[in-house]
């Protein structure tokens, strides 16, 4: 309401939608390492600010707000902290929601949004689905979003009750004349959910009337680019009534819209704001969007992150220096660590130059450089390379990447799935798949040792949630439903209690 | 306000503090346990609706409201959605809070009372301290009650800054003319403690003004019975200004107030609100106090709880049956385990008589038979005793604990001593002190695995807390602070780098 705004903008305002679009927050990434262990927290301070600063409607989050499945006492309570701080106040929403809250937060003890509670004073609700890395898992379904919700503090959106079939109801909201309906997906394994959609077990809710008015927004987390046959989800299976993707997961920012031609809608990545891969994709500039939604009209404005941790990463190819080493030089492996030396001083000023000046924006910098040694090259020790730059790089043991040309590709893959594998901070890029893990070591196991009752996948599956997502009693929770399956498979056929006759009859099956 | 009473009775409402006390609460006891998962938060329900229905003017609690020192996310979610039920809501606080706010919760990143937070609709606000627990712990020195704080939904208080020296800032409440100065000292180390005490560095602080006119009341989670001479704190180290001290830990319900003829005080015990032991102190019927304070008089009213699992402990010692049984009898432990079963059978039978008809009271009773076998007898197999009251019993495995006659004095110590011990809830009574086991490990250990840089203490309370606590850097913490003390020392001392002289540098200290 500044003296210079016509009354026309303040009629206009009334109408339009602000709200602060963000995903893969990540919190508690690396919260142990010493340097960057608060990264995501200044971070996720800095995006709450700025909701809070440019008054938005609400804030809407693409899941992965967590890191951990089972975040850390000091991670889920600093959330809880920023969170209180930003989104409580006195500013009253400007916005109705119109839809039943029980069928739209129907998981929560608290089945309605929180600014209608009268007992929490909320100036910024927040919408979030869940992301893979903090999905429901365990006996109970719980989430770490649940926490938050049950707190007062987060609407956590977009759960399946079920996993074979998926039916999703809006949230209905409007703010003066503009009217949005809010589809949620919470994550879900890519495979599983492209089956689902070939199947047509994905079904969107409309509201009936003014089916034409409603801007319709929907908000997911699964891979969008291909990693293989059935292990993303292309655009083409949503339903083309959408008019904004909201996508998270992907790390790369690309908030801007860009228009899918063949659904005619458009799909914006918003990307993480914290670097958790030392990939070409996490160096892109990370933002959150100030969305604006007027009617069916909309709008993002890009709003570059201030205390993002700056990163630099490099190519560089030894047989393409041929002039400068010599693989048969007795010396070449020293001429080849000055050089990179050299580099990462040249990528050190380049960072220096293009600080932002943000007094929260972490010093150090994340550096990468990618050495191709194919061609009769060998790799030089780390650690006294290392030990040089431990006080001007926030990575000091993993700044080189060294690697050979063959094997360039399947690292790429490697990259590209980071999200799908399993996170070893201190060796990056040793990533390998629990699941594959596990089949591997049936498939090569002694005979006695095979398993009978339990099934590969699911041993596989079991194994990943207790290592991926510390489900203490997955494997225990398995073996009983597994037990309790062939207690009454027994039953029903009325096996004689003969071990030797249970046996037979069990590996038949 | 109903119209039987006179004004005079609503006058001395209007003056008398209405304050629910409980303490050991235990949240997520047993939690996986099939049958008796849910009790914690059953009877936590019925504590707070009771403090409800009393329209009390705050909850005070002594401790140990979680089992875990890590709790499960069902159980943060679970004891979250408890409170926000029962403390939020629209009647107003009657009270005032006049001591300096941001020292009584100088830990907390919110340092005030969570009632007077006007984002916050608080009905009912719940004061605690720590237990032993659910202690702080971790380089952050977060407990789980720093959750419900940040969430605002409890008031921690009675943290202690150092570890050496304590002094205690009340929280000075007034209600009408009425006025409390409430001290709360979080679980200490017993025996850190006791020193404490003896070198005269634990001060509690007092008002200046009307000295006279406060009811002192203290709360204290502590050992109270002597277990060794100084792993207790003895009542008459405490302050004889008070009036009241609320003594957490002690699990035997001893709610009604006895008077310390020496201090000139009271202690009430109210008593843990699960059975977390087998043992005789357990027995007792559990009870929260409804506590009315008036100037400088109290009253303490007792409520049964109506939702514990009941408890039933009866004895048996073969060798004074001996009409019933002969040691050389060869079915004579047949006629034992048919005599035991009878014994159970009348101890289910007086169980059902005395059930509360409550319906959220648990169905099966917890049953314990203490047979003393010494004398020649063999205890029986529990396999077929235990399968027979499954659907019973809560605890149908330990239905029945044997033991000799000499081992009663261990085994009555072990019991008393159980809450410093290691829970292994799937074989009670085997219990061992971790630090006890690394002691022993490293006194048989040959000389070659033995500690030189880090102390077997340290390694012990290390390895403690990583067990104890689940506090994952527990061990690496302790060898990170080491090493740097030795570099530290090292350095002072001007040491050359050579290997040989640091060895022998540092093992001459």
């Amino acid at each position: 309401n500044s003296p210079i705004k016509s009354p026309n903008l303040d009629e206009e305002e009334k109408d339009t939608f602000k709200i602060l679009v963000a995903t893969d927050i990540h919190l508690g990434y690396l919260e142990k390492d010493a340097c960057r262990g608060n990264d995501t927290f200044v971070t996720f301070d800095e995006i709450l600010k700025l909701a809070q600063d440019n008054e938005v409607d609400f804030i809407l989050l693409g899941g992965d707000l967590f890191h951990e499945n089972k975040p850390s006492r000091k991670t889920i309570y600093t959330c809880l902290e920023l969170l209180r701080k930003y989104c409580m106040g006195d500013r009253p929403v400007q916005f109705e929601i119109l839809s039943d809250q029980s069928v739209n937060f129907a998981f929560s003890k608290f089945p309605w949004v929180n600014y209608q509670d009268e007992n929490l004073n909320i100036s910024i609700p927040v919408f979030s689905i869940h992301g893979n890395h903090d999905d429901p898992t365990g006996a109970d379904g719980l989430c770490a979003l649940d926490i938050l919700t049950c707190a007062g503090l987060i609407n956590h959106f977009g759960r399946s009750p079920s996993i074979e079939k998926i039916e999703i109801s809006p949230i209905l909201l409007q703010k003066g004349n503009s009217k949005i309906a809010l589809y949620g997906l919470g994550s879900v394994p890519d495979e599983r959910l492209y089956r689902m959609f070939v199947n047509k077990q994905v079904t969107m809710l409309r509201p009936k009337e003014d089916e034409d008015r409603w801007f319709n927004m929907f908000v997911i987390h699964q891979n969008r680019s291909k990693h293989g046959a059935t292990n993303y989800i292309p655009e083409q299976f949503l339903d083309d009534f959408i008019d904004l993707v909201i996508w998270g997961h992907e790390h790369e920012c690309k908030i801007s819209p860009t228009r899918n031609e063949q659904q005619l809608f458009y799909v914006s990545q918003p990307g993480s704001s914290v670097v958790t891969s030392l990939s070409p994709g996490e160096t892109v500039r990370k933002h959150v969007g100030l969305l604006h939604i007027k009617d069916k009209k909309m709008k993002i404005q890009k709003i570059p992150l201030q205390t993002v941790r700056p990163f630099y990463l490099e190519d560089l190819v030894l047989a393409d220096n041929s002039n400068l080493f010599l693989p048969d030089n007795p010396k070449v492996t020293q001429v080849i660590q000055d050089f990179c030396m050299e580099k990462v001083e040249m990528m050190l000023d380049n960072a220096e130059r293009q600080r932002l000046g943000n007094p929260k924006q972490p010093e150090k910098p994340l550096i990468r450089l990618r050495v191709d040694y194919s061609g009769g090259f060998e790799p030089f020790s780390m650690v006294r390379f290392s030990q040089k730059y431990m006080d001007r790089v926030a990575n000091p043991k993993d700044i080189i990447h060294f690697f050979r040309h063959r094997e360039q590709k399947e690292k790429n893959e490697d990259e590209v799935n980071f999200r799908k594998l399993v996170h070893r901070p201190a060796a990056e890029g040793t990533t390998l798949r629990v699941e594959d893990l596990v089949k591997q070591y049936f498939q090569t196991a002694e005979k006695k040792v095979q398993l009978s009752l339990l099934s590969e996948r699911g041993m596989g599956e079991a194994v990943q949630e207790f290592v991926d997502k510390e489900e203490k009693d997955a494997i225990e929770e398995l073996v009983k439903f597994q037990l309790e399956k062939t207690q009454r498979f027994l039953k029903e056929r009325h096996i004689d209690a003969e071990e030797a006759k249970i046996d037979e009859e069990v590996c038949m099956e």
